[in-house]
């Protein structure tokens, strides 16, 4: 039995859509032929929701959280002053009860990030944990990059790290044998890039377990030859932003112009299949959360807009995690680095 | 009299393309009432594409260059050792000749850069030039990121210049009234970001030259509510790569699906227009090319790929900076500032 915490409170549709969520999950029993889940947040709300939803299932169990870790918040003070939230119950429960495997939220990234890795603590080696996002690829198949997350400084070790645990991740959770890793440069040349860049190829290129295929730039992020990106957490940030951004305004952009004239209208009728496609391209709905590498349990944070289906596909993200006994498999490499904090 | 020179070798579609640009400028007398062109490279390739064109313009002058700079090539190799190409005899001309204006190149980026700011030099008051290209805005407009170019290292002072040269770029060369100027950041909240943020952020809030809006999120760089980006060179070099990258996937990802029934080839029939526009927007032979701001003379760098348009746009460029009297504006507004390198 694979016992997960689903955090029900924070996202921009929760609980409704954490709840569905949930609840979607149990009730798909191919995905998930052993699955328990605990939901946390405002009992008589959750209780609510699952009633709407005509569930019974006996595999819920419901831990009462009267409190909210808001988005705006710094995340110490909600470490700090939101013990009784959705999000810090959660957190203690995977800090105290070994039968917990792991959570999803929704909610802020701040507080889940800080809160995980101070009360969760790192697995053995890990000098930081990555926080590593997922896009989907115009071959098919998926994108990750690592780090993207806080906004910290990286040494060529910490990115060393994030090669190897990115790399199990997609492994074990998506199936890429031996994922293609890039380090994300000014330019594809061994000498470009700064002194981090520099040494951090340098790295890479002997380390045993990272399939390391040299720099890459920015703009062959989705053009399927690499299946994981290393970088900053800063450059990891821009990178994914800018191409979401860019996507997302090239359709609004369509949008716009196909409204424009009668014509047009006409056309887009016919291509409308087409559309549905390019606009579900970009939907992080279907691709699931980003997940936390290198913390003692397992941790996926779904986009804070989430509806029930990407709810659904964080708790497969992370019901795979540890299926596939990640953890163990990033313990056991890491500790062969020099850079493994013991 | 506005004189510039046209390195025309170094581009893919050079020396033709570079020559007919040229040619174009000559000729589009309401755009450019007072130039006269120097053509650096290959006199008889050059005569021979002039020749082709049938111009016999006494206001274009040829310095035969017999070498062309590789684009593979170490900038400090090409100062060096490529004396008598395109690009450096343009340099060298800017250097020794007070009636040259500025130059135009399709050629290595690295190695203009590298030539400018040796050989040719700093205006009083720059740390260090920057490079700034242009990206067209949602909204119509542009919006420009600086820096973007080489891989170095930036301090707060730096950013700080970045932000006012390239203000005063957009208000002389696009007549963009006091440009709102946004610092690339994690978050848009005043304590996001690194130590380098953080301090560029006071630095730009207390510079009464720049219309500094905050922080900025890279999913927001085409949504047309700034009109210029201020980052080091490594994350803008990430976002515009990423950005043009995403733009020119999905566009792939479109004209694939298109092709992939007879229904949706009838649909994009009747929407051809809009796909035209689209392709167009994200085409950067239509926006010139990235200029180099803090030099003593006016440095446009075209794409690598540029057409005969593309190469217009770039002598536009040059034109305006030096008509509106660019480099005397970004010395005085520099010197102003504690940073100014005297």
């Amino acid at each position: 039995m694979i016992r997960l915490i689903v955090d029900c409170f924070g996202g921009d549709h929760s609980p409704a859509a954490n709840v569905e969520g949930a609840v979607l999950a149990l009730n798909d029993k191919k995905t998930f032929p052993d699955l328990s889940l605990i939901l946390t947040g405002d009992e008589a709300q959750i209780r609510a929701e699952l009633d709407r939803l005509g569930c019974k299932d006996d595999r819920i169990e419901i831990v009462h959280a009267p409190e909210v870790v808001d988005c705006n918040e710094k995340p110490t003070d909600a470490i700090r002053l939101k013990r009784e939230s959705s999000m810090m119950k959660a957190i203690s429960m995977l800090r105290t009860d070994d039968s917990v495997a792991g959570m999803v939220s929704t909610g802020s990234t701040g507080a889940l990030v800080a809160a995980a890795t101070l009360r969760v603590g790192r697995l053995r080696g890990v000098i930081r944990p990555a926080f590593c996002p997922i896009l989907p690829s115009m071959k098919g198949g998926v994108v990750g990059i690592s780090d993207s997350g806080a906004n910290v400084e990286c040494t060529p070790a910490h990115l060393q790290q994030f090669a190897v645990m990115s790399s199990l991740y997609l492994q074990s959770v998506y199936g890429v044998k031996s994922p293609r890793v890039g380090l994300l440069n000014v330019g594809v040349e061994e000498e470009k890039g700064d002194d981090l860049r520099k040494e951090s190829y340098a790295l890479l290129k002997d380390t045993p377990s990272v399939n390391f295929c040299g720099n890459m730039e920015a703009r062959d992020l989705l053009g399927g030859d690499f299946d994981l990106v290393v970088c900053d957490v800063f450059c990891g940030n821009v990178l994914i932003k800018s191409t979401e951004g860019a996507c997302l305004e090239m359709l609004k952009m369509i949008k716009r112009d196909i409204s424009s004239s009668l014509l047009s209208k006409i056309g887009a009728l016919f291509l409308y299949k087409m559309f549905m496609k390019e606009k579900n391209f970009m939907n992080y709905q279907n691709y699931g959360g980003s997940v936390l590498l290198g913390t003692k349990k397992v941790i996926v944070k779904g986009h804070g807009s989430s509806k029930a289906t990407a709810v659904k596909k964080c708790i497969e993200q992370a019901y795979r995690m540890e299926l596939g006994n990640l953890n163990r498999s990033i313990e056991e490499e890491l500790c062969k680095l020099p850079s493994a904090k013991l």
